[in-house]
This record gives C-alpha cells, structure tokens and sequence, in this order.
C-alpha cells in the first residue's frame, strides 16, 4: 500500500444539530479552545491508491479486518501535538524501548458507526466516548486533548472509509480510538512523546453465537479491579491482566469471568462487560439494578444509556448498588431472579444463562424470546443506533 | 543502519562452571526441552555495519542510550518459536491492532552485566531473571519458553555489543528482556502471536543523586497491586497505572510512592523497589524484615539476595512479614528503627530518608557513611556483582 497524493489540509466546518451540541463536552466549548490540542482544521490526507477488497458480509468476526485508512496524531512535550493525519491503513513503527510497550502506558476507546435508515451513517453519542478517552488520558498521564477536535477528525476518517460501513443491521463499522506512550527510553516516568491513532474495523457479533445466552464463572481468586486503581479507565493493563482467568473460566466450561470483588463477593463485571441484575429486590420491588461506578466499574456508555432508558419508562425501580453473590444466590433460591446481561458497546446487550460458582452452577431465568426485558432494551437502544428512532443520542456522520 | 552480513547459524557450545550449574532452571535441563522453545544454536546473526558512538563516561542518564544490536525471537501458535536473530537495533514494525498496545499483554525483564575484576564480564543470577520472565508469560499467557536458551541468546548478544559495558564500577550495561503480544486483532484473547525481543543500555545511577537518601509519599488513596491480580510478575499494566500517583507524590515534594495496602495500611513497595526495615522490633529483637510474597510483591532478585546474604551473617534476624504504618509510626516514636531501604535491580540499594504518611514528614533515620546496614549490603552485593569478591551467584559471559 503507497501514499497516493497530500491532499493537504481540509478546512471544514461542522455545522451541528441540535442534538449535536448536546453531545459536546461541557469543559471545553469548540469555540474557545485552553487545552492546548491538535485541530480537525489542520487534517492532513493521504488517500490510498489501493483499496483492499472487502470481506463477504457476515464472514467478518470481531475486529479482524481493518479498513484502507487511519487517523494518526503525534504529541510531544517539546513540540505538542502535530497535525492530524488521514493515511493508508499499515504498520506502526516504534522504538523498541517505547514505554507503552514495557509500561502499559495505553488507553483505547471502542464505539461503532451504523448504517441505518436513509443510508445514512450514525454514531452513538460519541462525545461520552470522547470524554471518558481524555479521563483515562489524564490517570495514565498521556496528552489531554480537545475531544470535540477528535469526533471531527474521526469523522473526517468514517467519511474517507464510509464504504466500509456494513449494510447490515446486525454489522457495523467499530471504530478504535488509542492513545499510547511512544516515549523512547527506560525509566518509569510521564511519556514526553505519545500517538493517537484511530482503527476502524468491520464487526459482526462479538460472541460467536449472539443470541445464546453466556455462562459466567465466578471465582473471587482473581480480581479485575480495585479500590485505587484504574479500573474505571480504559486501560490496557486492565484486560492483559485478566486474560489468564477468561481461560479458568473456559477450563471450567464456561465463556467468561463474572469478577468479584471483596470479602462479600461483590459482582462487579461480566467479562468485558457491565452487568445488570432484573429481579424482585429484598423489599418485594421490581429493580434493575447495577453496581455502582465506585473506582471498579467501567463507566459504560451503554451502561449509562439503559440506565437513563429505562429510568425514563418508569415502571420499574432503576438504582445503581452493590450486589452481592449471597443476595444473588438468596434471590435465585426464592425465584426473584428475572434476568441478568452483560451490556457492553461490543455485544450491546447479552443475556446471562448460567454462573458457576461454589462448585455450584446456578441457572439464570432467561425468559421467551421478545418479552424480555433484555430484547426490549436491546431493541430500543438498536432502534436509535440505526436511525428507526429519532433521538438526540444520535450523531450523524 | 543497514545489515552488514548474515553470519548464519552459530553453534557453539556452552561450558557451565559448577556456579553457573547452580542457576539451571529446575524444571528445564538443558538435555532434555520439553517445552517447544527457540534454540540459542539456530541463533541467526546480522551484524550492523556502522557502529554507533558511544556517550562520554558518565553522561548516560537510565535506559536513554541502547547498543548497536538487538535480539528478537518470533513466535507463533501455528508455526512456534522462530530462529533468534541478533540483528541492528531498530525501530520496531507492528500492526497497530496488536494487543500489546491495547490490552497490556506485555512483560519485562532486567539485569545488568558489570564489567568488573579482570576485565571479564558478569551477569548477577540471570537464571532468576529468566525464571521469573517464564512465570510472568504464563499469568500474561504469551508462550514458553526455554529460559537457558533464552539467557544463551542474550549472553551472545552481550558479546556482540561487548565495548558498551562500561569501564567503571558505578556504571553497568542494563539488559532488557520484553516479551509482547503481535496479535493482529481487536478481540480480548490469548495472543496468537508475539515477539520476545532483548535490548541493551548503558545505564549509570537511576535516580539523579544516588548518594542521597530519598523521601516517599505514603497514601493509601492509591494501591499498586492486590490479591487476584498480577502485582507479582512484571507485567507492564502494573508500572502504566502506578505513574499517576508517582507525579501526585512529586507535586507533594517526595521522589516515590510508599505504596500501601489494605485497611491497615501494610507496607508493600516502594516506587519501583521492594523495601526493607532494620529495626529493634516488638519483641525487642534486633531484625531486618521485608513483606512476604503474598502475590502483592515483586519478587525481586535483590531482594533475594539480600534475605540470602544477611541469613547467612547470621547477626539478626531477617524476616519476611507483614509490616504496618502504624507499626513503623510507632517504633519511629520510640526510636527503634534503624534504617529503611528500597532495593531493585535499577538501584541496587537505596536508603529512604523520609516518608510522608497523613500529612506528617516522618524522618528515617539514616546513619553516618559506611557504618550503616545499607552501604554494607551495597558492598558487598556489588562486589560480587562486579566479580571483587568470587560467588556462586557470579555468570561468566
């Protein structure tokens, strides 16, 4: 793959909906910019003359196929960010003693764009995915960065790829944000040089069989997250870290790791996933409940957007809480248990068939399909992703 | 740089001492592999043909200036481990999905080889680096390997690159290991690729006045490890999320982070380094201690060593125990602490000065130059290290 031409810098402007504005960062208006950022304005493209071919639809798994383009931002301490730049799809070069490579200096974002209704393409509110980049950016001490400056280059990069954008409702384009430490020596301190750069990639289902419900294996011996750590942030030490008990779990025949936390066995997350328990709490009431974002709990966006969906049905209770395994166990033996999934940008929403722990395996209800509480929200939230429902979660590319 | 010529393979035969027999690895003779491992006699060797110049003496900072060579192994799941090749250092090329950027599957090693007695070159107790390096692949679950093919492999890299050991017994050639996933793909999952790659660097001291004592910052706000996780192998999530409090510690006039743990603010490392009190305890007993490896602790080669050789003294009792904040308030209060030190193999020994715990600065005490426990272990560690005194724990290069 070669550079074909330097297009040279794009001088767009974005004219925003309404529902647009809603969606931008409350700390930094487009308008006045006092983080020192690298601008969509200043783009730079260098468009590919060889497009790869695309896979047959429905052959793509998850995050194996790489679209023509990406977006690259380079950052030093010296010189601060650089000119965004748009070019051919290929490898990083990095120094060898790069401290994201030895230090787990990295963070990532994931979010999708969906080709829906009109053949438009959207996004789901973006600016949360943008926002909580710049947090985690902040606890791994990498460059802060104007997040509304990043919606519109990786807008920019969709755009050149929108090809790419699956015409399926069940596929869709996932879209990599990263940010890495390129700093070139060994001693463990602040990166003085660092790269963003944006991966798009073809995605079907994250599970192989999608509609199945998953089994969790629920083990306090490993813990994904702690008080005082980063487990709130999208870092990479998080995952890399829980790897080897993802594998227990499929030795004990079962998918994925429900963490605990604590001496109480706190449920904290399902896999990669927030989890949500559907039940008849200890006061008789119906509750969706989740735990709460405590320092442990990624702070997910779908996560966030059932819990503002269903608490604007009201008919249910809707509260961010501690679980337990012991009120767990108690509420199945007495068959308040409705349902438990996973929600994650990923798998949207998985429903949750059986958690081994104790020895014991432990059968969720998972209810008919269509009448759950899992396909309802699942249907809705797909609903505004592909553009069937108007909403102002919506972010048209 | 450009690659001068390829050697081909080398085949030479290693000649252990009885000391060097010592360091085997228990579970992996050298006659007989049972784990599928790469071979230090397929070892390919392109030799670079333009020589970097070295830095004046003593200008070297830590980990800032690198050899003119590099050694990489390749490994895969279908195809295993490839030939190493020693090669020019250079950049390295990845796909930008590669999990080691996004999901920390990374580790790291160091050691250092000291130009020392007799001009001959000596690595301290390798075989625990690389014992240490294959216990850390298997919690980070990236592949196997041979450790005494792997410590062959990067005593002929040394040998290659030779004239960068310094001549000066305050300066050595540090040795960094670094196994890193290559996986190509977005999902969280054993890597099916990876790259085990070995590069050099002159180093001198690791902090910028090593003479001097240094000063922590004790809050249990932040926690660098805990049970269930991968505190105890050198996995690079650990350092990346540790970075925050390091700078917080500075911003409070402190060089380090006394990290601490738990309700009872237990005592646990120090920045990069295990630690070690030498105190008249609670039972009136004169005793050198240090925490036990819980799975919290790294379980330093240093910190080995010094357990090792103030056992063998036998002029107090050495223990591996759980030492509190409230414990070391009160024997500072009653003045029996004689000395707190860090230990690793960046610093060797570094004795701690202060300590700022709940908004008071505690003062360590620290005695007079070559009396103190420090400057003792200091000799006579580096003496064998650089090969003044003879020791079993000594590797020919």
């Amino acid at each position: 793959m070669t550079v074909h031409s330097s297009v040279g810098a794009v001088t767009q402007v974005v004219l925003l909906s309404d529902a647009q504005r809603e969606n931008l960062p409350s700390t930094t208006p487009m308008a006045n910019h006092r983080i020192p950022s690298f601008m969509a304005a200043d783009l730079v493209i260098q468009l590919s003359c060889t497009l790869k071919t695309k896979p047959d639809r429905g052959s793509f798994g998850f995050g194996t196929v790489f679209t023509d383009h990406m977006l690259t931002i380079e950052w030093s301490e010296t010189e601060g960010w650089q000119a965004p730049l748009i070019k051919p799809f290929g490898d990083l070069s990095l120094h060898p003693a790069c401290s994201s490579l030895h230090y787990g200096i990295q963070l990532f974002e994931g979010l999708k764009a969906y080709r829906g209704d009109g053949d438009r393409l959207r996004l789901f509110r973006p600016m949360l995915n943008m926002n909580r980049m710049a947090a985690a950016a902040k606890r791994a001490c990498l460059p802060a960065f104007d997040q509304s400056e990043l919606l519109e280059c990786i807008r920019r990069l969709i755009e050149i790829d929108q090809d790419w954008v699956p015409r399926s409702d069940s596929a869709s384009l996932y879209i990599r944000p990263t940010l890495i430490s390129t700093e070139p020596t060994l001693g463990v301190k602040k990166p003085s040089r660092a790269l963003l750069y944006v991966i798009l990639s073809q995605v079907g289902s994250y599970f192989d069989n999608e509609a199945e419900a998953i089994s969790l294996w629920a083990d306090p011996k490993y813990t994904r997250a702690w008080k005082g750590g980063t487990g709130d942030c999208k870092m990479g030490g998080n995952y890399g870290s829980a790897l080897f008990a993802q594998y227990e779990a499929v030795d004990y025949g079962c998918q994925q790791v429900l963490w605990l936390y604590g001496e109480d066995h706190q449920i904290t997350e399902a896999g990669t996933m927030n989890i949500f328990l559907h039940w008849i709490n200890e006061d008789g009431e119906e509750e969706l409940a989740t735990p709460p974002l405590d320092g442990l709990i990624l702070p997910g966006i779908t996560r966030q957007s059932i819990l503002e969906l269903t608490r604007k049905w009201d008919e249910f209770k809707v509260t961010e809480r501690f679980l337990t395994m012991g009120q767990l166990c108690s509420a199945l033996k007495q068959q308040q248990v409705k349902e438990i999934f996973g929600s994650g940008t990923a798998c949207v929403i998985c429903p949750i068939g059986h958690v081994t722990y104790q020895g014991k395996s432990l059968k969720i209800p998972c209810q008919g399909e269509n009448s759950t509480l899992t396909s309802r929200i699942a249907k809705e939230l797909t609903d505004i992703q592909y553009g069937r429902t108007v909403s102002d979660w919506t972010f048209l590319v």
